[in-house]
């Protein structure tokens, strides 16, 4: 099973830290680590290979079908019942994410460590060791990213052909509309808040749709994806609504150009600042460098944002499998804006594009 | 607005600690106390009143519209930001959210607070000071809560009126119709994940829906709930397909009878563990206190589960303005399962009951 690939790549990075065992609390990576996607649970991998995962008796059913490969352990206080067994089975040197764990989570730890009797073992942080792991995804991940950007990609397909991208619907009616067919499309939730934003909206990167009415002339930006399997998909698409004036062309063929030259960065061993450069230049030797306000793009997986982080603070190389996002954007504060963004993943060789819906300026 | 009474509330509590200012970082509580909705904030209440709100500057529209009445820092490392103004304008001694803020966040706090030149504040916990506060709705707060209840009610009795529950239909696809209906009927997203379990399954408290098909003579099990501005309905019914066996009779009306017992126990001053009790003692008489393996309920409001909690090892009184669950549940493992939930608010009468959903048997 893939999961038992990564507890074993997890184990190799414990033992090389001179860690008996890490106690993996973040529930995204507990779910990466074993498959497990209910609301309780953490698992300590040992270095020995006698792996323990914890959760409470509400699971008992969903673990066993889920997680049978690993040994189960049912306590209301899960965290405290595996560290209790760490301890009764021997282990000196105990690895925890401290980017994780709450203050009071571990005052806890501590006082079960010392309450449970035998050596007091020493906690060291093993920091984002999981989340480095996540950030190159196996095949399996990439498979369900693929599906999730196949439902986004759907989703708007079906709403553009049947004419639900119309003047006089509402930004609020159109996103509920694409998360709707998404879950009808067989997503188990949308990816995030989905953003609609029409005429003037479409200048505020991050807009929350609301009554604002679609009207003839306008860009009406989207941004939104579906999540399956836990995995999240990530796309804009701006399109113009009865016929595109001059400025609009130009900015949207600005932002194209851009994003095309972003996603032919997106080789192994690039590094992120310069992955961003290549998408920026363009935007800023065309003067609309202001216009640009965020980053270029992000890794997405069990979360809509993870690793690595691709924008001019960013930082490391490119890896195969990995996925990530390519989107910039010009915002024409009180006018309009595009983004274009999509989901890929970086090989050795181009880089494999789940979003598959054109990129050609689309006239609704 | 709303938003300041709570701000003022959490301000009395800092200046009864003794503290000059609390540094609120969990974001649900940042969206109580100021009404932000974005992915990144973090609230400075200062006992002289002078509050700050910092975000990064996606969000900076969006905190104007949403945050008017709180002055505004846009940062990109909003806590540290927050805290580098903390000392500056002479915090002494500054509570903080010690079941939020984990253990590198706090090392950055400390950090911070070291590099930022004035007196170095002295930091205490608040604890779970906001959460408290939460635990008793105000009336824009129940009036959110009525809303998604609404939606829940709504889009069953649709789904239940279009004969989408009925055999040879499966678990998944009834699951996804009500999630899509809700989301139609104006909910941001499901409360959670929505638990269809048709037959055998429904014995499975918590089950996932999967490709299992209704059948005639099905127990189905509905637990699923809306959320509107950000608060939860929860809410459980359970149907009967085709015919209703002795046995499933029995056991609806004891699970009802034990229900309307919990709800009846819904007074001022009751202790959690016996509104517990009054529920519970309904079905362990009927000898079926082994088929009822969960607490009784939880409170619901920005968080799917929060306080109180209403159960055997529950702790503390019901106070009015408090929204709480009651469902109580019979499962027969491998026959099939009743679960019956109600969301109610606590009030100084009769508890105000928002899921209005008939609780009869219904045999569809």
């Amino acid at each position: 099973m893939r999961t038992a690939e990564r507890r074993n790549a997890l184990r190799a990075t414990a033992a090389a830290r001179g860690l008996d065992a890490v106690l993996v609390t973040n529930l995204l990576n507990v779910r990466y680590l074993t498959g497990f996607t209910g609301s309780n649970g953490a698992l300590l991998v040992r270095t020995d290979g006698a792996d323990l995962f914890g959760t409470d008796g509400r699971y008992t059913t969903q673990a066993g079908t889920q997680v049978p490969d690993v040994e189960l352990l049912v306590d209301r206080a899960t965290v405290a019942g595996l560290a209790t067994a760490a301890v009764r089975r021997g282990v000196g040197r105990l690895g925890y994410e401290s980017h994780d764990l709450t203050v009071d989570g571990l005052a806890g730890l501590e006082k079960v460590l010392a309450d449970a009797g035998g050596t007091l073992p020493e906690l060291t942080s093993i920091r984002r060791a999981v989340e480095a792991q996540r950030a190159i995804k196996d095949d399996d991940e990439i498979e369900s990213l693929r599906r999730a950007c196949a439902v986004a990609d759907q989703a708007l397909a079906e709403l553009a052909a049947e004419g639900a991208l119309r003047p006089g619907r509402t930004e609020l009616q159109v996103g509920r509309d694409l998360d709707a067919r998404m879950l009808v499309l067989g997503a188990e939730a949308p990816s995030f808040e989905t953003i609609v934003a029409a005429g003037a909206n479409s200048a505020i990167p991050h807009h929350r749709p609301d009554g604002t009415e679609l009207r003839d002339g306008d860009l009406l930006k989207l941004d939104f994806g579906a999540t399956v399997d836990g995995y999240h998909s990530d796309m804009t698409r701006t399109v113009v609504l009865g016929h595109a004036a001059d400025w609009q062309r130009e900015i949207y063929e600005l932002v194209a150009a851009s994003q095309a030259a972003g996603r032919a960065a997106l080789v192994v061993g690039t590094d992120v600042v310069a992955v961003d450069s290549a998408s920026r230049d363009v935007i800023a030797a065309a003067g609309h460098g202001d216009h640009f306000t965020h980053g270029l793009g992000h890794g997405v997986g069990l979360e809509i944002h993870e690793a690595p982080g691709i924008g001019p603070l960013g930082a490391g190389t490119l890896a195969a499998g990995m996925a990530v996002t390519v989107e910039p954007g010009v915002y024409l504060p009180g006018h309009g804006g595009v983004r274009i963004e999509d989901t890929l993943i970086v090989t050795d060789d181009a880089p494999e594009l789940l979003t598959l819906t054109s990129k050609e300026l689309l006239v609704l």
